[in-house]
């Protein structure tokens, strides 16, 4: 089964940790290149590179379970951090991130260094970038200044848009029309699943269905929709129910049919305002418990594995 | 076989890859880890790191023939350079030198960082730094300062030697006793040849001699001994022949008994001198064509591997 998974940072690779539990042979992560902040930001800046820190994430989650690829995997994630002696020019980086920077420009093309950078961890799937240049995200936030909650603000980068405070009324791409990843529009083409989420919704789910040339093939594909709720709103989605989070799906990209919504039946609370929601996309709702045992709003990959196994081996 | 291969740089490169060619099977580098300019001496100091370059280059040599594992290598060997924009502070850092320095931080030991890296290359062989610390080369020079050709002058720093005018009356490590590492110990022990050179004489190849428990391994080790000169004096050996070359190993460790030198004839010239320094040592004399084809004083992989098939063949 030929699955492709949209998505950036944490949610993703736990979609991906999903999806290799759930026995999909055949996976694509699709990955948001919009990150300002931190290592990648710092990386896209300094070296216009693609901001590698949701790529490497994503190979992280692919990595073959043996000794040698876990480890590889795990030196990817290894952060630098200050050593108590002076300031050290690579604080704050990661491995996978200079690993891939220097693929990239060794490469001159994202799509050969991250197929090489997959090869190191043996991943079980190819990590594609959405876009193959960078791209950014501004968005026009109601109350992003707290001392005048009722003033609309353009906040710029997708980090900043991240952690503002307000409500987010509209997210646009910088430039609006970047070149799609044609590797990654063939995969949704010739895909049996498309899954959207878990994820911050606007800065790492929504950014795939403002690319143009990979949202006319989402539309087109002849495969089948999964959107994976988050179990809880973030500072970007502060206010926004599981029923608004879909809503948006739809603002964004009207032509969008969903086949299957899968939620946290604890996390959604009440499921009727999801359920009529979900309807309004042609999707039926699946509830599932999929978060972690400890209470925190993260997906168990094992728990959200188990949980697709039915909804991907449903028929339509 | 078991070959143990002492140097750093170029010239150990040169020597690993010219082993691999001639057939030894079981390969270990003891890597000089002295270093102290460039990207690895910024790596030294800002995170107390092993140098890692000249073990990076050891790894690269080795590397399997295959695409994938000859890609990983050409990755290790990236350098960051300016890219035309503003200053980038991994300008002059290579990936390799990173990977390492991130392995050790992660696994809190060189040698698990060094088997793990020679595993993403699949390397022909092991390689292990000749101390588990960082060291320190200071040399006492003869007219280091040029406006002073008589004085005599301690320069500090291998990268400092290397470059310095005048004449190398003495060498040091600081501190004078670096404990060795145990594994290269263990190799020296179960060898069936140690090699020493080419490379820089003072900073690549002396050093050695002069780790207290690394050097007694050499004198006890039951394996045979092979000096391969250079191919013409560098500026830390201007003025020495290549008498001289070995009058040095001798003067540095005068309980080192060799069984062959390895040199090339047209570098040598008349070879007299150089065979009454071999037998000194208790060595003989091997001349044979080592030098690349263009003139350059650099060892032609193939050559010297083809050099090496009779020379390690030999019975005592």
């Amino acid at each position: 089964m030929r699955v492709v998974a949209f998505g950036g940072g944490h949610g993703l690779s736990a979609s991906l940790r999903a999806l290799r539990r759930s026995g999909a042979s055949d996976i694509t992560a699709v990955v948001t290149v919009a990150d300002d902040g931190g290592s990648s930001g710092r990386l896209r800046a300094e070296r216009a590179a693609l901001p590698p820190g949701d790529l490497r994430q994503a190979l992280a989650a692919l990595a073959a379970d043996r000794d040698d690829t876990r480890q590889t995997a795990e030196l990817f994630q290894h952060r630098f951090a200050p050593d108590g002696r002076d300031h050290s020019p690579l604080d704050g980086h990661t491995v996978g991130n200079l690993v891939l920077v220097g693929l990239m420009e060794q490469l001159g093309d994202p799509v050969s260094a991250l197929d090489h950078a997959a090869r190191m961890v043996d991943a079980a799937g190819r990590v594609l970038p959405m876009a193959v240049k960078p791209v950014g995200i501004e968005a026009d936030v109601r109350g992003a200044d707290p001392r005048r909650p009722d003033m609309l603000l353009t906040v710029v980068g997708q980090h900043a848009v991240a952690v503002a405070p307000g409500h987010v009324e509209a997210v646009r791409l910088t430039p609006a029309d970047p070149p799609a990843c044609p590797e990654a529009v063939a995969a949704v083409e010739a895909a049996d699943w498309l899954i959207f989420g878990p994820g911050s919704w606007y800065t790492s789910v929504i950014p795939h269905l403002l690319v143009p040339d990979l949202a006319a093939a989402i539309v087109a594909s002849p495969a089948r929709r999964l959107v994976t709720l988050n179990l809880a709103a973030e500072p970007e989605t502060w206010g926004l129910s599981a029923a608004d989070h879909l809503a948006a799906l739809r603002w964004y990209l009207p032509e969008l049919k969903v086949d299957t919504v899968l939620a946290d039946g604890t996390a959604v609370g009440d499921p009727e305002p999801v359920r009529r929601a979900a309807e309004s996309l042609g999707a039926r709702l699946v509830l599932a418990p999929v978060a972690v045992a400890d209470g925190s709003p993260k997906h168990d990959p094992a728990a959200l594995g188990a949980a697709l196994v039915p909804v991907l081996g449903a028929s339509r």
